[in-house]
């Protein structure tokens, strides 16, 4: 893994989560870094959410992350804002970081108020973690229902040198287009401006991460912050540089974005919901979410069932404007309806072993206009229910 | 029960569903019958839907309903609206019908055309049962993946006399705010207008069977139409009688609503999600669809787990405009969260009791503006996945 210059990592077990599982983690940076940010767009953002949005506001530097799981620090009030300054505080001093430096992000149960005496209780493990600590123990430390850590990596050489980027990110419920619980973290060693730096962020975020749906929930919590610390030495000044970063960035996003739905609560398939023929991309996304977020579509997937009417059901009350002759809908490749009926021959037979892959390509056109959009969606099986009707218990 | 005087009955097995069901029914009126109807809006439309539309177009009296389950007859094309033609002929003919007053129906698997030889096959079971058939035989008829038929009746006197009222529909899944696979046939013996009694319909259909969701999933067949034949020789002409039958009329709309939440695919909950203090009823619909669409939410129920969390979330996401500050959410009459924080105490024990009932009327004012709805939802089961992941398995 190419881990880039100039960060650290440290996780420790604090108790939030049960008894063995790392939940508390941090990301230093050597020098203090650009730092940019997209958070959720829900009336209800959590305290460490108010208080990066503060803390971004002015385009300081930044020198690295403070996150914990188990606790989202969401509908907490002024005591949740409090607390998130507190452990800011109490981890900065630890650590040796600048307070307002340090970003912090929560993933976990809704409402309930830290219980600082464990954080100060874990203080001397994640001190004691910074000295070998890695990104992966990181990335463990802010899993809630995942069943993998998520992390992706690039290098690439620019004119001056050689660049490196490391995204980890969490998150498999309460997914929806817009951010999700959903926290992810970039690093990069290049040295960019800030205003470079979060447009390029909010620009691949909006490609990716925006575009992934496991059951349409946004959270309170969501972020993706990045930071960028310029220890490669490579500056990123022209056109030319700009693309390339961008270019890996947005593989690095692609590749996060894929692997929280691969890795839903529950799910077994990565539906790719392609849009296309639309009269503005808004209505083609308004086909893809309704397509993506259909339990029934999502039932079918589970049940590697080509139920391709319930496809087209969806389409029709997406409130996207088309004229329902033009629909055109392939499965994997293969055309399965159009001029408002489905195919002749034996389409079943056809489409099962299709249904059967982890992946599957949903292509719908809807008639010649310019719009397109592309969603990444979960099924929804059993135990979806079963994790999320047992969560708290 | 009260059944409407002048209506008669009949039912038959034609093999679209399993053998050993009833597939087929038929509601005739013994004079032509004024008649309303409210679809779908789902841009692909069923070929039934497609039909009564134009039937209800000039604002004729009707003589009856035809209706089978099994095959939706939607996404046919001109194959389906002949089938659908074809079918009306035939019935029409075998029970003494004028084919163009027999209003269609059909509900079941999208994308099949029709076998017309099972229909010729029904026929003469489907004329002797007419002789002795009942309202609950052709409610049976008109099942799908619902566990039980579903009647709703009222009986009231007015000055002139007495006045029945009998509804009856099927649904379980595919169940959205506006509409569901969802039919709904009403029958009335009073002597109205067209024009007042579409207007009574849809209004009532907007307070009751529109403010309904089990999956979100809207479907292309959905349908609710009434027949008023005047057999009970009572007119209704003053503002008074108008208010009367609208009255009860509400009642059974109300009744048939409760019974399909009541029976949602594999759904054990009925929330009763009620929305105040919005700035339009609009907003206030905004946020009861996003809690009651939320696959959190219903997990949580089917749980009875009290996760109020997920409330909260999900109305910060709906999209309306609100005070976070202000929202107050009230769990069976107990106060659960204001200010932005949850109240104090063993919320977990308090509500427990509470959560464990079917009914769990979930209360959340956002403000003090005029805008309110309600909306009655089924909770997200195991079984309901199972029931969709193998539905044409």
């Amino acid at each position: 893994m190419h881990i880039p210059k100039g960060y650290r990592f440290a996780a420790a077990q604090a108790g939030f989560k049960k008894v063995g599982k790392y939940d508390l983690g941090a990301i230093v940076s050597d020098v203090p870094a650009v730092a940019a940010g997209v958070f959720t767009t829900n009336k209800f953002k959590a305290a460490p959410v108010l208080q990066c949005r503060e803390m971004l506001a002015d385009g300081r530097k930044m020198s690295g992350f403070l996150v914990n799981s188990g606790q989202a620090n969401a509908c907490t009030g002024d005591q949740g804002r409090a607390n998130c300054r507190e452990t800011l505080n109490m981890v900065a001093r630890a650590l040796g970081v600048p307070a307002d430096e340090l970003l912090p992000a929560s993933t976990g149960v809704i409402g309930a108020q830290f219980d600082l005496s464990k954080w100060e209780a874990a203080m001397p493990a994640l001190v004691k973690s910074l000295e070998t600590g890695t990104a992966e123990l990181v990335a463990r430390a802010i899993m809630t229902t995942d069943t993998v850590h998520k992390l992706a990596h690039a290098s690439f050489e620019m004119p001056s040198g050689e660049v490196r980027l490391l995204g980890m990110c969490k998150g498999a419920g309460m997914i929806s287009p817009n951010m999700a619980t959903m926290l992810s973290f970039i690093l990069c060693d290049a040295d960019i401006s800030t205003e470079a730096w979060q447009t390029m962020l909010a620009d691949c975020v909006n490609l990716t991460i925006n575009r992934i749906t496991v059951d349409g929930d946004m959270s309170t919590n969501d972020c993706v912050m990045a930071l960028a610390n310029g220890a490669s030495g490579v500056a990123i000044e022209s056109e030319d540089d700009y693309v390339t970063l961008r270019k890996h960035l947005l593989a690095v996003l692609e590749e996060l974005a894929y692997k929280i739905v691969m890795d839903a609560e529950g799910g077994t398939k990565v539906a790719f919901i392609q849009v296309s023929g639309a009269r503005s991309d808004g209505d083609a996304e308004k086909v893809a979410r309704a397509v993506g977020n259909s339990p029934l579509v999502k039932t079918a997937l589970f049940g590697s069932d080509p139920n391709w009417g319930r496809i087209i059901c969806a389409a029709g009350y997406s409130g996207a404007e088309f004229n329902p002759d033009d629909l055109v809908l392939k499965i994997g490749g293969i055309l399965v309806f159009r001029n408002g009926t489905p195919e002749p021959g034996d389409m079943d037979g056809l489409l099962k072993p299709i249904m059967k892959e982890r992946d599957i390509v949903i292509h719908i056109n809807v008639g010649d206009g310019p719009g397109s959009s592309l969603l990444l969606a979960s099924d929804l099986s059993r135990d979806y229910v079963s994790i999320n009707a047992d969560y708290r218990s």
